[in-house]
């Protein structure tokens, strides 16, 4: 799987834990946000929120780790967007049951609230149980289709409430949408594609998504 | 303050639960969704995240406690509206902190997952610091700032990346507005402002949603 | 290993969950205590902590996993006896330190509180991390050996501050020792070394202990 | 109340957030172990569960307050001393549950485990609901009796299972009673009662663990 990582300012330090606890699972790992705290220039969750719905509408990844100092920032933040399905998740049990029942593009972890000593171990038992081979197959086994529903309903929803996202990178304010893609590697990151020769035709989500993000960084 | 309670199928049984923990406080509690497993007519999260929202934007109440089996499934389905500011709600840490940093309109909460023995006493120490007179005060203190302002901005993006929600009531798919529109008791509750003739010009956002609604049941 | 289970009334209705989370792991597992809620005879948490220590001090088996509603109860009462060292366990990241850290012989599950939909589950990934290759490993690595010396002191001090379980057989009060050693099963499972001839000089500390076990339930 | 806060040298940094939190309860307490991380002399947690059997054996206090980086340690080392009943307390629904049903005279925190941003608030919000007016009042209320009967008779088998305090004082192996006993400030508070001639008889407990403490230090 193709997995980013975005941290915010106040839980920065955490990325290290994050990164390591994800080593060895085979999936291809991008670092998106910050790599430690203190550093210039700084993301908000308002930013990463953002990031992680962006880089999840341009499909360059397929799965976004967020989070913030309790997890409720992040979470509220990216779910602003179209497309998101974003799980709180705190234990090996979250992770286990949000794979199976929600089996959402996101989650948002708690990175200063209750992340004590041993939390990087946390972090890996959570991972084990989230890249799971039965994501999506519901839980208990009898409420898979009900599930399957909900989950189609609720991504239908998220498409017919927002606006379109090319719309939405148009309009965001510049406090919210400026740090986010001028912070480093974001736009080399976002729009390789299109050096890359690689997106197909141009009226493509990837294509119209990319030349919103271009549009808006040089207006 | 005025606060909703709306339970969907999969833990409703948790209603009473809810209410009895509410009691003592001074709050006016508006009991909306289901108040009983099996019950028919049944609301999935889908719809009770719909009507979370719904009844925030109209301002019926301040406040929407809802939750699912995990609180993710609820918290995901009311933030696909905008202007919902939702927490995922475990402990009463959990709500000491979302008081004071987020300040959020709406919390989710894990009615079946780790919904054990003494889980009611523990949704009454939820509720006594999550009704704090701290709310929004920040948390560490010195953060108050930065976190007022993360608030606002949230709100505010929110806002641009969502349609409006008369537009939203009129484009979702009947079965998300259907049986929660449908559902006994909330036509009465949403429009009994229009009924009593206390909603100020008809151009507000409550007079313009509550015909959205009127429209939408009756097309 | 050769593992107890030993279920008190409060929560023996979660037997059967305990022993659906140990199969498959290669265990042999000895089921002690109740099985059902509401059965005859019933053992309270001070009859299944008695016998929790007195198995192990039989080396009948190698590890003990009780519990109670909220854990604490099973908690005090087997730690009340020589040569228990017992962890309180939730999560699965408790496991997975007290299996590295403390190595104990027994550990108390919370079985009413918490214990909610999917707890069969949390019940799972904990003995996941519990049976563990690295028991006594330490950690971090670094504290392995101030770890693995504490450990072994604790051991000692259990056995200085304590009388002879021998003693403690011939010394408990009627309504804590016959109701544990009079339950279905218990006589037979401790005493089938005798009966085998399987336990070397009569001096042994099975042996020992065997011979005062009858003794108390002869007198 | 009377109260003991002993702290072991992997948390001695989460001293002062504890001593912060009992503030303003009306409670005199005496901060009896380490106070700060790295500091000599050193007390592990086979120290800090010795001295908190002690003093409690001793009269000195009513309720000790310990724990260690899980829990785990503190608590096995506490219990394996006669009189002892001891939580292991992590949310305020713990605390709230042991005050209840256990009334115990101690308490392990997880000091390193999970203590990130805001456990200091956590520590506030679960002795709010530890010190309560309810000790021992039993949950739920039809239970209270059994949970009374369990309580005394968890207390008698503690008695019966142990050596005398006086001669655990006198065989513990000096690795364990020195570096307690020799720690700064600890013969003072435990021999206070000597000095001040307010002891009673020369055979009550008091005097006799006294006299035995002192004879330890100056065999």
């Amino acid at each position: 799987m193709r997995i980013a990582v975005i941290n915010e300012t106040s839980a920065a330090d955490r990325n290290a834990d994050i990164l390591l606890a994800l080593e060895g699972r085979g999936h291809e790992v991008f670092n998106c946000g910050m790599k430690k705290g203190g550093e210039a220039p700084e993301l908000s969750y308002i930013h990463t929120g953002f990031l992680a719905a962006l880089i999840l509408a341009m499909g360059k990844v397929d799965f976004v780790i967020g989070g913030c100092g309790t997890g409720q920032g992040f979470l509220n933040a990216a779910m602003a967007y179209p497309g998101v399905s974003c799980g709180h998740i705190l234990t090996p049990l979250d992770a286990w049951l949000f794979a199976r029942i929600n089996d959402g593009n996101c989650i948002s972890l708690a990175l200063n609230q209750g992340y004590g000593w041993a939390a990087d171990v946390n972090l890996r038992l959570i991972f084990d149980e989230l890249f799971s081979s039965e994501r999506g197959s519901g839980y208990p086994k009898k409420r898979s289709e009900p599930q399957a529903f909900s989950r189609r309903l609720i991504t239908q929803v998220s498409a017919i409430t927002h606006h379109s996202f090319q719309d939405i990178v148009s309009s965001l304010p510049d406090e919210v949408a400026l740090p986010a893609l001028r912070y480093p590697g974001i736009f080399e990151f976002l729009l390789d594609g299109i050096k890359n020769g690689n997106t197909g035709s141009s009226s493509d989500s990837y294509s119209i998504l990319a030349r919103a993000v271009e549009a808006r960084l040089h207006r």
